[in-house]
């Protein structure tokens, strides 16, 4: 009967193997990561990615779609101690439910196959609630991609996975480390390369009156403190500024991107 | 000679008086709060609202602009051993420079009273980067103003002024308690109130075709969790939606109010 072995503690070898996981280098290693809440596990299970279910006693009566997602995913729910499970993410209210799921980063190629129209390159993003913010957007802007590329956070990230509120599970999501390579595929690709750069020679604005945003985009943007770097920059098909109409400095990366990748999505279903 | 005396230590009484300004009741007793970082003591300084400026030894060198304009505004710059700075500040990496600064919220009168065409108004925001970062849109949006309204979160919580990126210092940001008069006030005002409303009954890009977003407007943000309760959402003129295109829930708060602050601010300055 579901509950009656006891649960399993911090000391369970099954639960330190998931708390080494925390660790990108553990993650690296078995391609293995944790999604932590319902919502999270949620998107996992449907995605297929999942592995095994660390939950505390009485989170399968609050989520018995979980449990039977689980079951039909052959992934086993482990009834655990509350301490143990609240190791296993940095979350300052952990939710009772953990995920340990097989890596979803997909080749590039399979991102650029499909006739996308609208991508969200990262160079070099940094910050963890950044990334996972831009993922979120990218999938709520109907984008069919993300490229993480150079040096940017591990998607896995417990931070990243977080914020993207369950949209690392939705959308492919490719990581590469040699942006400038990238940017060329991409346009190859057939799809145009705009980088986010307060200081691009295109105002955001004009750049949709003008209708350059309805053709096949791929949006540029860089890291959250230094921006994208000048060569990279010159390398995209133009360089657009959102417009800054009061006394900010700037927005913050993830709202940049909001605002970008939705003037793309607007302008790509507009009639003519 | 500047520098001469020793610095001040945590036991030093001035430090320990502001190191209170990190509770609010303390805050709210004294009408004081701190600012870290040369970005935000930079636009204290222009808003000339700082008392004093707590700073290590060697930040004098490296602002000499903050050392001049501090004097010029007669706040003391108080050198301070680097420990005694950090515990003023919950920064991950402290700047050495904090500012003691005088709230700087006014009456709702007076951001209503300027013929204001674009404000945001936040119901129960209770994230401070959320917060923060709202006001950082506004301002680049162009908005005349901000009004944190029923229980939002403390404007001069530390993390609320960080996210703000110096915007708190440049548009006027208002507090009310009571979110339903406040919407009546605005109205009267002569600005339109649109609530954002995953469930709202109009589409963005529909209200932008409709010419709807050209007109002076309030948007009305709710809770991150919990969004915005149904009778103050019914309070608004419309519930506009951001249309999701992809498979993800909704957006974050932040880039939420990018995106519609920036949908306005474009509809408000289009050509006919």
């Amino acid at each position: 009967m579901a509950g009656a072995a006891a649960p399993l503690t911090a000391r369970s070898g099954r639960v330190k193997a998931a708390r080494r996981l925390t660790r990108r280098a553990d993650r690296a290693d078995t391609r293995l990561f944790l999604a932590e809440g319902p919502q999270a596990v949620r998107e996992a299970l449907a995605a297929g990615c999942v592995r095994e279910v660390f939950a505390v006693a009485d989170a399968g009566g609050r989520h018995p779609d979980l449990v039977a997602a689980a079951a039909r995913a052959g992934a086993p729910w482990q009834v655990t101690v509350r301490q143990a499970i609240a190791a296993l993410t940095d979350s300052v209210h952990p939710q009772g439910v953990v995920g340990v799921c097989h890596f979803v980063d997909v080749p590039v190629q399979q991102v650029l196959g499909g006739h996308a129209r609208l991508l969200a390159m990262c160079a070099d993003v940094r910050d963890p609630g950044n990334a996972g913010t831009v993922i979120r957007c990218a999938d709520a802007a109907g984008a069919e991609g993300v490229l993480l590329l150079g040096n940017s956070v591990d998607p896995y990230n417990g931070k990243v996975v977080r914020a993207s509120a369950g949209s690392l599970f939705h959308l492919p999501v490719s990581l590469a480390d040699d942006a400038a390579a990238m940017v060329d595929q991409v346009r190859s690709a057939g799809l145009q390369v705009l980088a986010a750069d307060a200081s691009g020679e295109a105002d955001l604005d004009e750049a949709a009156d003008a209708g350059l945003l309805a053709a096949p985009t791929a949006w540029l943007f860089g890291n959250e403190a230094h921006g994208l770097p000048d060569a990279l920059a010159a390398q995209a098909d133009h360089r657009v500024r959102i417009p800054i109409h009061g006394r900010a400095e700037s927005l913050n990366l993830a709202t940049a991107a909001a605002v970008c990748l939705y003037a793309s999505a607007r302008a790509q279903r507009a009639r003519p």
